[in-house]
This record gives C-alpha cells, structure tokens and sequence, in this order.
C-alpha cells in the first residue's frame, strides 16, 4: 500500500518519489502489450468491487447512487480504452527516414518515436469521484503513456482513495509490477511538494480555474519547468437561432433544463448561458418545467457554498432577473441546490462579463437577442470554453456561426447538448483557455495518452541496437512512417 | 510592404495585427492544396534571388557565402516539405466516431480534427540567417498549420530580413493572399509587445537560454497565456566506449574537430563535450588537427563576446587544462575566434557542472573516465539536451547507455557527430528542458507544423454542415481514423 498522507515527511517523500521514478522507469520499457494487459487488469480488478466502491462514494459525495454506479462503468471503459489504445501504437508516432547517400548533403537514417515523459502528478476532480478521481481519465492516460502516476486524493471523497489505491495496488501485485507505479497523496501542501519536485515530469488537474491557475504556475515556476494540464471549466455556451426557437422552443426549453440538472448541474459541461432570439423570457413553460425538479444534495460544502454566493451575484446584477417564481434554494447554509434561471440581454450579457462565469451548479441564463450577429460579437469576445451548442433548423446557413465557435472552443455541438461527454477515439475535451491551460490537448479517450509523451530520433543506428518500436522488422506490429509514406501494419 | 519598424506606435501596432488576425482567419480557411501551392510558391520566390540574398547575408553575419549558399537551399527545402507536409494531410490528425445509439449510453456521431492556434510570432535566430531566420523552419512551419505570421528579425542582419520580406511579399501578392500573412517586426520591445497581443496564439524561438527563458515567461504571464516555443541550446555530450577509443581514437579526434569547427561552433548542436577513457588526453594529434584550423568570424560582435568570455572562465575552472599547444584567440574585442579544446577529468566535471555550460562556439571539453559507470552517472545528472552521440564497437553493449541518453536529449546518434540535422518527415529538433521550453515539440521538419495546431470536436453534424476535412465523403482525400481504426487514403 503506498499512500503519502499529512504526517509524510521530506524524507519519507523523497523515498517515495524514488521508487516512483525507478517504477515508472520500469514501466516505461514495457511493450505495448504488456501495458495493455496490466491496464486491462486494473480494469478488472476495480469492476469486481464496483457495489462496495459505488457506497462508499455516494456516502461521501451524496451523488446519487445510480448516477455513480453509471459513472463507475464509464471509468472502467476508460481505463480499457486506454489499454486498446496503447495496444494499437499509433501513440508512438514513428517515422523512419532511411539513409540517402545521394542527397546532397546526404542523409543518414534516422528514426523518430514517442516516449513516457516520466511520472504523473494528477489531482482528482470534486465532481466525478471515479471518471476524474484517482483512478481516473488522467491517471488510465499517463499509465498508458508509460508513466507512474502520484494521485493527490480530493478531501470530497478521501475513503473512496484508500479503496481505490488497495484495487489497483491489488491489480499491480497480480501483474508483477511494483506498487509505486501508483501512490496516492493526501492534503494540498504535500501536493504541491510533490509538484515541485524533480521526478515529476507533468502534472494533470480537473477543477476551478483558481486551483488550476495556481498549479500551472508553480509546474512553470519549477527550476525545471514542466506541462500542467489544468481542466478548469466552462459556462458551454447555448446558441438558438430564431428558426429553431420558432420551432421547437418548448423541446429545447425541456432540453436545457434536462442538461442543466444532470449532476445537479455540477460539470464542467453543464449549459450555463442560452441565447435565444427576443423578446425576452416569459418563463411559463421553464416554471412548469423546472417545477418538476427539486433540491439536490452538492457534491462537497465548499462547491455549495461557492454557488450559492454565484447566483446570489447574478441576482444583483444590473439587468438579470431570475425567470418568475423559479428562484431556487438561496440557502447559503445547505449543501444542496436548486435548479435556477435567470434572464437577460445580450447588450446586458455584453457589458458584464460576470454574466458568462461559470456557476458550477444547476444555474443557466438565457440571453435574449434581436440579431444573431450581436451573439457572434459576443462569441467572439468570450473566454475560451469547452463546448458550444448550435440549436438550428436545416434552413439556416450556420456557416459563420460555427466557423465562430470553433476559434472559441474545443467542441461544437449541433442539436445536441453539451453534457455527456463520451469516452472514445475522437473526443475532444478541453478547449482554449481558461476552459484549459493548455488548448492543444484533450483529457478524455484516446486523444489524452498525447499529454505525456515527447519525441525521440534515433540517428544511424544499426537495426538490432533500435529501440523495437523503430526497427524495420517492426516487431510491434505498430504503425510506422517511412520515407514520410504511412505504412499499412 | 508589411514592417513594423522601431518608430511603429500602438496605434499603428494594433492595425497591423487586426491585419494579421484576419489574414490568418482567411488563410486557415484556406485548404491544403492551396496552403501548399502558395508556400512552394513563396519558396519559387525565395530561389529566384538567392545570390542576392546570400550576398547580403554573408556580408552582415561574415559567414562565408558557401556555408550561406547551402544553408539557403536547405530553407527552400524547409518551406517545399512544410508544402508536402501540409498537402498530405495527417497534421489534421482525424479521427471519426460514428453514432451508435446501441451502446449504452449511446453515441453520438463525433469528429475530430486540428486546426490553426492563430497568428504566430517567429523570433530569428543569428546564427542561421536562413533557416532559423524571418523565413526559415518556424515561419515555414507555421504558414503550413495555417496560421499568419510576424517575424522579428535579427539585429545581426537586418537588410537581408528586409530583403526577405519584399520577396515574400511578392509571392503572396502572386498568389492573391494579403500581404499580412508575413509581417516583419524590428526591435526587442515592440517585439514583445507584439508578444502580449491578445491576437498572437503562439511564439517560436531560436536562441539563448536567457532569451528564451525571458521570452516564454512573458508569453506564460499573459491574461490568455499562449505556448512559447523555445530552442535554446545545449553542450551535446559525446561518448566514447573504451573499445572505441582504442580503435579509432585518431577517425575520433578527427571528427570531434571537424565536427565542433562547422560554421565555427555557432551550432545548437556543436559537441561542447567529448567522454573519452582515460589517462587524460596528451593532445599531440589534436595539437595537428587544431592546426590546421585557424580563427574565423563570428555571426555577431555579442557572440563573440559571449564566446571569449565563456572560454575565459573555462580556462580559470580549477581542474581544467587547454590542450597543450592550443589556447586558440582570447582577445575579447575581435569579432573572431579560434578552435580550442579542454580536458577534464570527469570527477572534475561533476563537481563543476559550469564544464557542461554551451559556449557557442568553436570549443570543446574533453571529459576523460575510468569508468563508464561515471558517465552514465553524469549524463543522468546533465540537463536536457538536444543530441548525445555514442561511439562504440559492435561488441560494445550500449543498452543502458542508449536509455540514459534517451530519458536526457531529443537525438540520440551512434557513431555519428550530431552537427547536421536533416529536413525531413522524422527528425526531431528538440530536448528536455533547457535544450527547448517544450520537450513535446521539435523545429525542424514535418514535426514543426504540429506545434501550432489544436484540436476541434464536431458533434451530431449532419455531413454537409461539417468542415470539409472531417467529412465522410472526404473531400480531402486525406486520412481519417473511423471508429478507432486508420483507413486507407
């Protein structure tokens, strides 16, 4: 079992790191195959004790049960589709150029692939104890690039660590592989300890965009400094276009509320800002339908307490004004939440920034509009964001629209909503800043083993002293350049 | 004509890069045949005067206009492959996944691919007029992803910068793209004002460990922080196995000079120290090599500077001895300067990591062991690098060497001197920390266009609302991953 918790001491985590470095060493000249195969069986091993993980998470998060134990599955998937990714290569990014006597100057053979960048701090999210926990997307990755993982534990959930750690700490001794390929650590000083300390190689965050701005900074402040990844959030801006609303306003009235409660609106996805065209929100159906919802339990008192001071904010700006008789739970007290609307204009929205601040809870504005064009003005000028969603019928040429979003954001959505986010080859999720730190990665699916890899070449060698990766004989069997021609496997 | 030169004011500053802005809006909108067409256009161009531009290169640098001469086809080389690479298509990295409403939950349809960062900022390099300079690898690069640029010059050769600039100019106007595609900048200040620009996306850098240190912690502390790459230098260790050096100490030695004496040492990748076995080196034969060199110019009067005051403080370090017989030029006013070479000891070197500090110039240290268990002990505790290089014999097992290098530099070479970096699909230009800023990414060649892209999601597009790239028909004709699996183009 290797857990750094509070009472770790500077020598203790010296040690602890050294092991880490020597494991992830280890780790780093495994074969594809053998990685995949370890992968999978943490996968495994976490499956067999899904009903007493999914417990102890909903004791600690009163995230429902149900929705948990649905998380749990994805996070499983994760960690598999991470083992088929590293299985299948394309990660290592080869590309052979052999030796051209001829060219002038000549070029001698020289062949380049990718390699671990070396152990993995992340720091699991509040919101999703398993998918962004310990054990989540972040750490299926890193192991998947061939880096050890240090896991600081949220506070929101911190038995559910200690079980996680014992599963995959299991699943490691199985496979014969040292137990400091994942450690845990515990309390924010230790954290950042271990941040600054030489052996890690990059770090990988999902939270606030203060948590996540202040750790950037101390991985760029480092005498050596190294990537952060920081997921930091994102209000997922709504755009309806008249024609739509025109048509279908009751369904994406439904729609928006639907998407703006999963998780009692707690992701980082959640749909925060709606522009529909004028005159304004009259409110009826959004009370009938939001009265179909009630309070629902925050995951941790510090996130309840943050949204209720948000919206408290937004009902005393100049201009918003809550949708009639849907106020939500103003109790600054509870650690619970109601799902709440609120109205504006655009020009509003325009003059107050904090229109467009991410929430973090079941809140969403919807911003009235007379012509699209001042929505576009308005995109242009929004902090980068993870998603935007397009509501649009088949007539509208959307072409501007979308070329829009896509400078401002990591993913663009047409019908469709923005919560959900699936875990696959081609998913993108991150997006320009603050929604990321680092706008060129992504930390769901295949797309997030990138984040810990940097190239190597390998000039004028002699096939048997290769790396097996790069020789012609392609013992991997993985996809390779040569000559700048892809290769079939 | 497109200069921002000293006098430029804000005013003037701020139209020029909204001019840049929407250049590169258009240019990113650009497909990539026509990227392509119009970057090997731009390198027509650039061919077509080459005497000239050679000619005012040697005399501002007083490089010798042989070495320009291929330095300058080997540029034309840098934006002809930046036009390949761009064509071919696989920098757009897509990736479909197609819906499946049986999969639980179900999948929607999601493609991803890359697109431009936005307007890059290019600082030239001295040493390499051309090919790190206002047109060389980074601006070449950049065009490729579709992003415009602004290059600052160099103050070592501001007319040939100028010269370079109406070239371009004309290309562009040939080929019906604004003039703002390529904006050359004067000066250190209002460079980094352009730098804090909320309009430049990236910055790309060729240089000194201080510049670019200065450079990137400006580009992190901007209200959006944008990626700075930064190629900074490094002392490119060589090591010599005992068997090595037994049999071919002379073909060595004979290298080590002829290697470290290319362009006079001003080389990122000049062999700044040299591991050989012991008992020390006697110097006769190098005494003859060194010989046969004699002092040469350096690119600039701060380089030569830099350089005399760097092997001043060499020649002070306790433990470390010049080559009997070879001092070579120590007087700090010439702009010149003359082969010489060291010896230490590698207990010496370990306790004085100033021996491992690049000097830029014709200089090298030869670090004599009894035991390759130092060296690898050394280099373990050596800073990032851009190339080591191992001399062996076959019989010589290298295994754990080869993997020391590799977790410390970008390039490994075996029996092969490290000046010379070839334009290809799969060299790799780049190291840890401080060889680059960001070890992710390499300058040269097809990897370069990577370091100005970032991912883009499309989900639930019908396909003719798609960009072009990601749609199933593939307009494009380039590679797509359909549910995980690479297609055939």
């Amino acid at each position: 079992m290797t857990v750094l918790d509070v009472a770790t001491d500077a020598s203790a985590l010296t040690d602890a790191l050294d092991e880490t470095h020597r494991a992830s060493e280890l780790w780093a000249s495994t074969t594809p195959l053998e990685r995949s195969a370890a992968l999978n069986r943490v996968a495994s091993f976490l499956a067999e004790r899904a009903d007493e993980a999914v417990a102890v998470a909903a004791r600690e998060t009163l995230i429902p049960a149900d929705r948990l134990a649905g998380e749990f599955t994805r996070t499983i998937k994760q960690v598999r589709l991470a083992a088929e990714v590293v299985a299948e290569g394309s990660w290592l990014d080869i590309s052979i150029t052999e030796e051209n006597a001829e060219a002038k100057p000549p070029v001698r053979d020289h062949r380049r692939m990718n390699v671990p960048l070396g152990p993995v701090l992340v720091f699991a999210a509040s919101n999703f104890p398993f998918a962004f926990g310990v054990v989540g997307t972040d750490t299926a990755s890193a192991w998947a690039a061939g880096c050890a993982v240090v896991a600081k534990g949220h506070p929101g959930h911190p038995e559910l660590a200690r079980l996680l750690e014992t599963l995959v700490s299991a699943a490691l001794s199985e496979s014969g592989l040292p137990a400091a390929l994942f450690t845990l650590v515990e309390g924010d000083e230790l954290a950042v300890e271990v941040l600054k300390h030489p052996h890690i190689a990059a770090g990988a965050f999902t939270g606030s965009i203060r948590g996540g701005v202040a750790l950037t900074r101390v991985a760029e402040e480092r005498p050596v400094p190294i990537p952060f990844y920081a997921e930091m959030g994102s209000v997922n801006p709504v755009i309806v276009t008249p024609r739509a609303w025109a048509a279908r306003r009751a369904e994406i009235e439904a729609g928006l509320v639907s998407s703006m409660t999963v998780s009692n609106g707690q992701l980082c996805t959640s749909p925060g800002i709606l522009f529909a065209p004028g005159p304004g929100v009259t409110g009826e159906h959004l009370l009938t339908l939001l009265q179909g919802t009630s309070a629902a339990p925050m995951v941790t008192e510090s996130v309840a307490r943050e949204f209720h001071a948000g919206i408290g904010r937004l009902a005393e700006t100049k201009g918003v004004t809550g949708v009639p008789g849907v106020t939500g739970s103003r109790d600054p007290a509870a650690r619970s939440a109601t799902p709440v609307l609120w109205s504006a204009s655009v020009a509003v929205a325009r003059t107050d920034p904090s229109v467009f601040q991410e929430r973090f809870g079941p809140s969403s504005v919807i911003v009235s509009y007379d012509d699209l064009d001042d929505v576009l003005d308005t995109i242009d000028a929004l902090d980068g964001q993870l998603t935007a969603s397009v509501f649009a019928e088949d007539e509208d040429d959307i072409t501007a629209l979308v070329e829009h979003l896509g400078r401002r954001v990591g993913r663009v959505l047409l019908n469709d909503w923005p919560t959900g986010v699936a875990v696959s080859w081609s998913m993108h999720h991150g997006g320009p800043w603050p929604a990321s730190s680092n706008a060129m990665y992504g930390s769901v699916g295949a797309e997030a083993i990138r984040r810990f890899l940097r190239p190597v070449a390998y000039q004028n060698f002699d096939e048997g002293r290769l790396p097996a990766a790069v020789q012609s004989s392609n013992p991997w069997g993985v996809s390779q350049r040569v000559n700048g021609v892809a290769q079939p496997c």
